[in-house]
């Protein structure tokens, strides 16, 4: 079953009262939800939307979850202890869960009603990656629940955005060795968006720096950077601020203008530039994070080798209790 | 009127239709508004909400947004052009907006249906303060929506917050200027908590600590910290950890419990210890934050006089053109 397909089983089992949708994860699994967030935030004139790190979610179970509440989860591994646990809940509660994992033997299998076992590596088509799983999930959600006037766009934008992001990452792979010859010494980074990118500013910071590299880092919103943290740009502390095309685009212009003025080591990486101008107006702007998650990886990767420090290292994480 | 005859006058104002409750602001004035947030997506069960940082309401409105829309806006000056934008947009959209301000002359006024004109300084009582009358204004929404079954609760909880962090703040006096002392020559800071107080971890960092005092900082959530951003954990790296009182401090714990091991420079806020478990069981979470917010301005007022560094010191903000 296809996406849509299964949207329109799963309605069906609900008897069409869907009046909620959680997006529930950890790390670099809820960096992947922030896109539907903001769309479902932005779009829905009557779904309503919230996302948890999932211990949270277990620990702060919000009074709306409920059996008109559809929870998706999602764990790489599957066994995530948070995610499988916040799967659970959500089902005692009486909602739908969908969970999406690498992993066919996944633990989060046992607490979800339904499942995408998703793929993940270079070869694979991003549309069939978990971000844009969700994504289309929230978009078919949405469109069945209420109606979503750019329904077909969104499709159009779906397809194109694999083809894209392969010619963006050739594009990008010059600089990207440029740019980790020149910052191999840094030793904290501030990652700027906005939009429906933002979450992939935080998960550049949390996941390929800080987890996957040691180095310190930090995301702010181009639009809140004017409100305190521009105060400590100055020449010598590093910024990579990505551009996004479609509504939001004058924040993260803005921020660009600061920087050129104030700050010297500044990497910006323009989705308008990299080609993402073909999808259409009213949707590209939900694709700009499956554009620079994709691009940012190249860049983590030519850092990673400039550093020698491989980006499977990990001194905490799997290897001590915690 | 206080806030409860308020709010009773805008319900029947708006002919009982209230439907969601918009926050947007900026920088500091929207750390003011995370509690309620995380409030009201945790208690409502009809009420929906939404948080923005002022630019990105204006310029990505969401669809949802109209005459049934409550938008409360807040700016310290009242003249923030992105906050008096984002007034205005809801206006036109026919949401009733509601502004709060310490500048009785604020161009906000002009788009405020209803304004708060709010007290400032050491000598206010904090429930005069905006984030405690937005948690207010919160908490009747959805009550008159509703109903919420802690309100009294929280109305004991609200008479009794400022004694409190009155008799806090004396006792974490010394602290903070053994903290200074130490923490003196540090150029970065990571500042961790959890569920309601999330946002002033965010806000002590953009704030506090890169605004007031040009030090690079970054707020990661308790619950997120074991799924990437523990990997820069060292004896090296700062950590200031709050610790709520209430559902989500287990979240806290668990952080508090690694750091011990792992970490060597870590400061803890715990807002049991500082006596606030004499609020509430029910409703005692949604005060943490307005207790760590004048806990952390007796951290930095003694970090920024062993800096020399007034809080006051700006180099961009209100210098240049930006």
């Amino acid at each position: 079953m296809n996406v849509h397909q299964t949207v329109q089983t799963i309605f069906e089992q609900m008897s069409g009262e869907i009046s909620e949708v959680y997006l529930v994860a950890c790390g670099g699994s809820l960096v992947d939800m922030y896109p539907s967030k903001y769309f479902l935030d932005s779009e829905a004139k009557k779904l309503v939307t919230g996302m948890y790190t999932a211990n949270e979610f277990v620990h702060a179970l919000p009074k709306r979850l409920g059996q008109n509440s559809v929870v998706i989860v999602c764990s790489h591994g599957g066994n995530t202890p948070e995610s499988v646990a916040a799967a659970k809940s959500a089902k005692e509660k009486g909602a739908y869960t969908i969970g999406l994992t690498h992993n066919s033997e996944a633990t989060l299998l046992n607490y979800s009603d339904y499942v995408f076992l998703y793929e993940w590596g270079e070869e694979s088509d991003v549309k069939n990656n978990p971000m844009a799983i969700i994504m289309e999930l929230t978009v078919e959600l949405l469109h069945i629940t209420e109606g979503y006037a750019h329904y077909q766009s969104f499709q159009n934008g779906l397809g194109a955005i694999n083809g894209i992001i392969n010619r963006a990452k050739k594009q990008v792979e010059p600089r990207a060795s440029v740019f980790a010859d020149k910052y191999r010494k840094e030793e904290l980074f501030y990652i700027l968006t906005s939009g429906a990118s933002y979450g992939h500013a935080y998960g550049f910071a949390i996941c390929s720096l800080m987890e996957m590299q040691w180095l310190h880092a930090a995301s702010i919103h181009s639009g809140e950077f004017f409100h305190g943290p521009f105060e400590v740009t100055d020449k010598e502390t590093p910024f990579i601020l990505m551009i996004n095309e479609g509504r939001t685009r004058a924040l993260d212009e803005r921020a660009r203008t600061f920087l050129n003025q104030y700050a010297e080591k500044v990497e910006v990486i323009d989705a308008k530039e990299l080609g993402i101008g073909t999808i259409p107006d009213e949707v590209v702007e939900f694709f700009n994070p499956v554009l620079f998650y994709s691009i940012v990886c190249v860049y983590r990767e030519a850092l990673a080798n400039v550093r020698n420090h491989p980006l499977e290292t990990r001194r905490y994480m799997g290897k001590v209790a915690y």
